[in-house]
């Protein structure tokens, strides 16, 4: 039974009407499970306002209730941040219907935008202003402003132009007591006082519910150009983007690191995907380079710092795309990673980082370690070499049996997480905790930043109500 | 009378030792008021600890006592910030004699040092590293990384590098109860919780003193190109600020806006300096490339942006430097601004940010309605047009009194602070509040925002015992 009495629902149904209000069991079921199906939960009812005024008169409402919110956005996290407890008592909260793009201001290069567009709608916006919103990652078609901000969303263009944080200027945000904070402020510099959004990004909706931001818009990227790169070692790829950096600044916009059996899984298991080299090689990485000039000459600079790599032996062999279809295959090569892994049976995926020059060591130390007590398992290693950030997942031995590596699941974890602690690194470098990580990160984390982690929550939520559960 | 105990003071020597340690008055001046003698305070006792524990116990015997501290760098603050008040109870914490560089890790692109590191000495160990370090301001040669860090310091590399909390990836704080907290990870992706360095980032010793930091490092630029040129108007600079934008991307790295009356002043009071061109013109911005690469054809890009601005209209006159004193001489013109204007009699200065596209009417209205309420005053307005930040400075009418014009000073700052307030913009762009602006903070911002920031002050500082009297 849930604790919402039928007043309640009267008024909340008053404030976002009956197109705001989700009750039945069926169509509540894709707002209580990720798209996943790893994390399944139960409400009480799915909310659905369609302004901040709606925001607000919900969030007062479940206030004086006491009932408690779990703010949700394109449900598409990897970490169950957006998944309701199983009590069955929690709310939904889905911005899924704040969809407006308040503003464009081209000369200020912002966009003003409500928590419920969809990143693609967003990317697609500022290129209608002539402009580009540089976020991207794989759930761009389905994942939302709000949710990005939430998650301090990461993704291959970091290595450029930061994570969400460094995308925002200004936030609107629903106070857990249903106050409204209009930071909806585009100004590049501010220092009136303590940076409040700050707080509020990266919280994964337990300090209050983000409704709008002011976003950076930046100039369109004319020229790009992308090379697939073979290696030697995990090593070669710390010194080749040091040279590709020193050499091309800005234009180097991606750089990531795959392992061989990374590339295999994807020659395996993602359809017209080949080999670029006729030889197998331990390591490669794909470099994209982008520039706003048209005709920049980006290959003259791309095989400029590649010659270098080969004269010291750091490449192995490269090749550059030269046309739209070779980009998108190599992309995919890339991309398809991750999908290719589920083929090759149950898998234990991490996302972890280092500081970059920390890389080669981890992925040796921890390589060993994992193959020394865990014969057999595959270690499927990539990631964004720039950001010091590795997807290092596991998969089971070839012909093993699903059950005892699932066993093994909590003792492979330890390896590497203690690993990354050794490195001073962090265990969740873009998914953020949600309930998945939340147990690990009181574990790995100083005990003076929980506390002061939970006496901010205290004070933002002091009765507990936003995202019980989640992160702390 | 002071409210330091004897025995308080023998601790504190004993944790610091008499080096640490300045009591005689005249030695005590220097930390007592600021470099323009614009604030001044009196203090119990200036503690000099020379590395982190020694912070950290200091910090613990004050809140034991109950003894008020002021955290202060290279005292360069124009704001107040670091002086204390008039009590003579306070006690000053100068972190001057923290100055080591504990690391430096070009692979990973950071440098991690002590608060008390001068700004162009961490400069100078980014080009020992074959890196740069980007924050660049007039006070560089005195100011501390540790003020930098605690006002969020800003500049003219804003635009292309962002401000000191973009340049930060993690700190070592002394928290108010003595607790160190060690943040100093060097990563550039980590999601695990809420980001608790952004809090201390700007608060100006508020809540805690920061000791250390782990700052990012970027590329070395090895090609550069500056012009300097004539304007219409101020909206003509949102224009021609588009076109460079768009052709140069990144590199565009300085793009600072001067009115004649700015220019006038200078060409009057700075040696050496003398007019580029024969003609007057109503505005004039001084435009810099960079590029990573040494031979980058950055004059082409320039010669073809600025080609774009003469067919438009926005553009009037420009000269493209050629040799490395004219680039002098032309950022000489633009720093010698502030000083120059000093020697017109008394002005009144401010430093507010607009949304950038707000410019032109934050200028037109406001030149209007100060030159209708208080003619003949003179307007110094110069800034940073990508960040929207502009130095709108007042000075007395010629030949008049100085007396009725400092009268006039609270009448002249609210015209200029309402029109701020209208366009949504921030009354301290790149100064911070100090004790300064603390009044008028209270006054524009919101309510609601200033109780967030008094709830996370008590939070963090219960006792109220770091800078009080300053931000809040």
């Amino acid at each position: 039974m849930t604790a919402l009495t039928a007043e309640l629902i009267d008024r909340l149904e008053q404030v976002v009407g009956a197109a705001g209000l989700v009750r039945d069991p069926q169509d509540m079921a894709r707002y209580l499970s990720d798209w996943r199906n790893a994390y399944r939960g139960r409400a009480a009812l799915v909310v659905r306002p369609a302004s901040t005024d709606e925001v607000a008169a919900v969030v007062r409402l479940c206030h004086q209730a006491g009932v408690a919110l779990v703010p949700q956005g394109g449900n598409t996290g990897l970490c169950g941040g957006s998944i309701p407890d199983a009590s069955g008592e929690q709310i939904v909260l889905s911005l899924t219907r704040m969809t407006r793009v308040r503003q464009v201001d081209p000369q200020n290069d912002t966009i003003t935008v409500e928590a419920g567009v969809v990143l693609q709608q967003l990317q697609e916006a500022a290129v209608a202003a002539g402009r580009m919103f540089p976020l991207s990652l794989g759930a761009e078609g389905s994942c939302t402003v709000g949710g990005n901000l939430a998650t301090n969303a990461g993704g291959t263009a970091v290595l450029r132009y930061g994570n969400m944080r460094e995308l925002t200027l200004g936030l609107e945000v629903v106070l857990p007591d249903g106050q409204v904070w209009n930071g909806l402020r585009g100004l590049r510099k501010d220092n009136t006082g303590y940076d409040l959004k700050q707080l509020f990004i990266g919280s994964e909706g337990t300090l209050g519910v983000i409704t709008a931001a002011v976003l950076k818009l930046f100039p369109a990227v004319r020229s790009t150009t992308t090379a697939w790169v073979a290696l030697p070692s995990s090593e070669a790829s710390i010194e080749l983007i040091g040279i590709m950096r020193g050499l091309c600044g800005d234009r180097l916009t991606g750089f990531e690191l795959m392992s061989r059996q990374s590339v295999e899984f994807v020659l395996r298991h993602v359809a017209g995907c080949s080999d670029p080299f006729g030889e197998r090689h331990p390591w490669y990485v794909l470099i994209e380079l982008g520039d706003t000039q048209p005709d920049a000459s980006l290959n003259v600079l791309l095989e400029s710092g590649l010659g270098e790599a080969f004269e010291r032996g750091i490449a192995l062999d490269a090749v550059i795309a030269s046309s739209g279809a070779q980009v998108k295959a190599l992309w995919t090569m890339r991309e398809g990673i991750s999908e290719a892994q589920n083929h090759e049976g149950p898998s234990l995926k991490h996302d972890i980082s280092v500081p970059v020059s920390c890389i080669p060591r981890f992925i040796d130390e921890t390589d060993r370690q994992l193959l020394d007590r865990f014969p057999g398992v595959r270690i499927v290693c990539y990631g964004h070499v720039g950001d010091g950030n590795l997807h290092y997942n596991i998969s089971k031995p070839v012909g093993s049996e699903d059950a005892p590596f699932k066993a093994q699941h909590e003792a492979i974890m330890q390896v590497i997480y203690d690993a990354t602690a050794r490195f001073n690194g962090s265990i969740s470098a873009e998914h953020g905790l949600g309930q998945a990580k939340r147990a690990a990160a009181a574990r790995y984390k100083d005990p003076l930043e929980l506390a002061l982690m939970r006496s901010i929550k205290q004070t933002l939520d002091p009765a507990g109500l936003f995202n019980p559960g989640k992160v702390l």
